[in-house]
């Protein structure tokens, strides 16, 4: 497995790769890596010859909000070398660890911004956060030249994002999304559920089996979003939370959804102490 | 000369010719070709074997402002017929003509920026101008593929820009610039020009008269912007225009340039009845 941490030789190794017709598969990480990370490499290496996973926890989507007025940056868990040891346990090829001074030199200015889909749900709670990660994106995927590149469905606003921008922009490559993985009890797998307490870790499954038990009213006939919102809001509040937002919306333009038809987004981001959780179920109601 | 007009033949176009290891040299216009447009093409060819000419009138970059409430988008000249004869005669090896509704159909989200300089001079006048600007060539940078790009001095700002955001966002393109071609009287050509009356068509040399004449002043020793600014000013104002601004400021980051150092942008915009024109000069002080 290759380490490179040059923007210039990993643009260069890219560029060698694609003269030899190999497809590079792509998958930008933060590190800090999980369960939730290995699933997508093994989805993306069906679909590509080399494999470049990177690890860079990018500043420009953390930001400082009414909600957090400091968001995790500076504590964000960071742990490279046992990132590069499951990787290459992994058999991954390449692994892109750029530095970030090289990544945002003093000055930079340019920024890549998918309009409103950034500015709900998620966006709406976290400023500038999407406008950081499709800009990050932008720059990894110039210097990646992914032929396919997959992002996970726990994100699930992400990765419509970021299906939209590499479309509207016009960059050739595919992207594929791959389903949620979650602990025994539901938990979502995340990097930051080591920030959680044990009482902590003892609620949170609350979240997804809110999300089940709303998927449930919903098959058996309630189409009120209002009503759905508040079964599961009622569930969670039993628990030492804060909730961020529950919202349902269109799967599509993620605008909200005041009935439930067609494929809806169910998202929601629940506070547990200072530690913001974010889950999603997405559910498909034929007319 | 292969004319193409779909985006997916383009980059499909674009892909082969890389793969034959050939360098792609790009000139993006809006059409209405002229001896400024060509003598970029001139340029660009020494540094590449495939040349790739795009025309295409983007509509993003036209917008509403106070100064001027309609943009001038609809009567922007266009005569395809005649371009391609022209880019025939010169050699070109491929014409991208994308449809409108192909470049921005329905539901466009995704927007490129360069804050900050993308705010001043005529930025300030055009808000959402070089937003516009940036988007466009991102997508035709993903559709063309270039190995290099040029942008003529004329628009010194967006040729200053489009470097900016190239270097932020790791695209690996060079871009270089060419030099502003001008009339005998001096008058930078432009697709604009020919809105001009048989008077206004006397009373325009004097933009580039007045700048070698504030070139002059800083050769021989003038070092406050405000007088010189002030000579452009009393200049023009002899004629029948409206200025939209004259500044003087750092070629660097377009900051203003109080007291004249360095190399120093003197970029200027004036209406001569509805018809706004640009220009500038450069000029390098020693300390």
């Amino acid at each position: 497995m290759k380490i490179i941490k040059s923007i210039n030789e990993m643009q260069r190794t890219a560029f060698e790769v694609r003269e030899k017709n190999e497809r590079i598969g792509f998958v930008a990480t933060m590190g800090a890596l999980h369960k939730g990370h290995l699933s997508l490499v093994d989805i993306v290496k069906k679909g590509a010859d080399v494999i470049i996973i990177s690890i860079f926890v990018n500043p420009k989507q953390f930001g400082t909000s009414e909600v957090s007025p400091q968001e995790d940056y500076e504590r964000y868990p960071r742990d490279v070398e046992q990132d590069i040891k499951i990787l290459e346990d992994k058999k991954v090829d390449i692994v892109f660890i750029p530095d970030t001074y090289e990544m945002y030199p003093e000055g930079h200015l340019s920024y890549v911004n998918v309009q409103e889909l950034g500015e709900v749900l998620c966006g709406k709670s976290r400023p500038g956060h999407f406008k950081g990660v499709c800009t990050v994106l932008v720059k990894l995927f110039n210097i990646v030249k992914p032929d396919i590149t997959i992002f996970g469905e726990k994100d699930m606003q992400q990765a419509i994002i970021v299906k939209k921008m590499v479309e509207d922009l016009n960059f050739d490559i595919e992207v594929i999304t791959g389903p949620t993985i979650r602990e025994n009890d539901g938990l979502a797998i995340s990097s930051r559920n080591i920030y959680l307490s044990a009482q902590q870790r003892k609620d949170v499954p609350i979240l997804y089996k809110s999300l089940v038990i709303a998927k449930e009213m919903i098959e058996k006939g309630e189409r009120d979003s209002t009503v759905v919102i508040e079964k599961i809001r009622s569930l969670i509040e039993k628990k030492d939370a804060k909730i961020d937002y529950i919202d349902i919306v269109d799967k599509k333009d993620l605008t909200p959804a005041k009935s439930i038809k067609g494929d809806v987004l169910i998202a929601l981001a629940v506070y547990f102490g200072s530690t913001r959780l974010i889950d999603n179920i997405v559910i498909g109601v034929n007319p």
